[in-house]
């Protein structure tokens, strides 16, 4: 006799497959699944299988999208002379959020890592340089994360980008705000003294 | 603009229809299962639905099961005289991972709670009390959780039972083995060394 019911085991190992998901809340939901009515089961799966099915790459940015361009790109409202680069789709929605960005997009989908054997080509490096030679671009603002990684990438583009004359800006590290100083660790305290502004 | 991209949305408001899963995390997931293969993304839905689409109760126990009798139930070699009395059919899967009880299970569906409004008759105790009829029983353990819902259960179980000329058996508390009794509490604690026995 297996742990549980097969069905029920099948559903846990499929959902402890999820990221911080693991083997005991994967059977806590699997348990819960099959206490949910029948309908809102189909609604989950539904919305799982038919979602992944109806996403795609938008065609300039990179990021997620129904159609062949994201809704960001296809809004005519936004200002196409700003492109802010991003490491992936979760970051364009995270810079959403904010609702003050009115510029466009563009989703590397990763950052630069020798460790990890992801080089210039193995992110959407040339479709940003092919943006810049097709559309009138003002101001790159470099957005990925403020790690290794992210600033590596950022040097790079920036190193790339600066000699074709377009202005390469890099978003502000420092304490977040609400944050106590005290928690604030040495590296991100020296960048918010480095990036201090007369008021 | 709403935030990302609507299947993603759509995928996140479902997950975080889930216990333990906050709208943070269902985004995290949403995203996740966005950037996984679509055939993944198949398994996993159809692991769900045609999972919980598979689940009925064991006409006997309660238990979760496919065919109209759960594995336990139609094992031959159980112990049809021990019946072990649980809230849930989580509980089944925990007492079956200790390996040790060979008997058989009657899954309660709840425990009794006048201030959920759960009395005698919207738990399975007409079911248990049927099988106390039908079939040849010398022992019902009563394995409810040890909180004031489970306790109050098998009490009133107890005293539903016993008059009937069959042996009830309660499980029993005390401090869990690996643990450290500083940090046992109290009511632990008194239960541990009520229920003390001789070396």
């Amino acid at each position: 006799m297996q742990e549980g019911c097969d069905p029920i085991a099948r559903m846990a190992l499929q959902l402890s497959r999820l990221p911080g998901i693991g083997q005991k809340s994967a059977q806590r939901l699997a348990y819960h699944i099959a206490a949910m009515p029948q309908e809102q089961v189909k609604e989950l799966a539904a919305a799982l299988w038919q979602g992944r099915k109806a996403l795609r790459f938008c065609a300039l940015c990179g990021n997620y999208t129904q159609e062949e361009y994201c809704p960001i790109c296809a809004d005519e409202k936004r200002h196409t002379g700003q492109i802010c680069v991003v490491r992936d789709a979760r970051d364009v929605a995270a810079m959403e959020r904010m609702r003050d960005f009115k510029g466009l997009y563009h989703v590397l989908g990763g950052t630069l890592s020798p460790m990890d054997h992801v080089g210039p080509e193995d992110i959407r490096i040339k479709e940003l340089l092919t943006r810049l030679s097709t559309e009138t671009v003002n101001e790159i603002i470099l957005a990925t994360n403020p790690d290794i990684e992210g600033e590596a990438t950022a040097a790079y583009l920036a190193r790339l980008i600066k000699p074709m004359g377009v202005k390469v800006t890099r978003i502000a590290h420092g304490v977040p705000v609400g944050s106590d100083l005290e928690y604030a660790d040495e590296v991100t305290l020296a960048k918010a003294m480095e990036g201090r502004r007369e008021l």
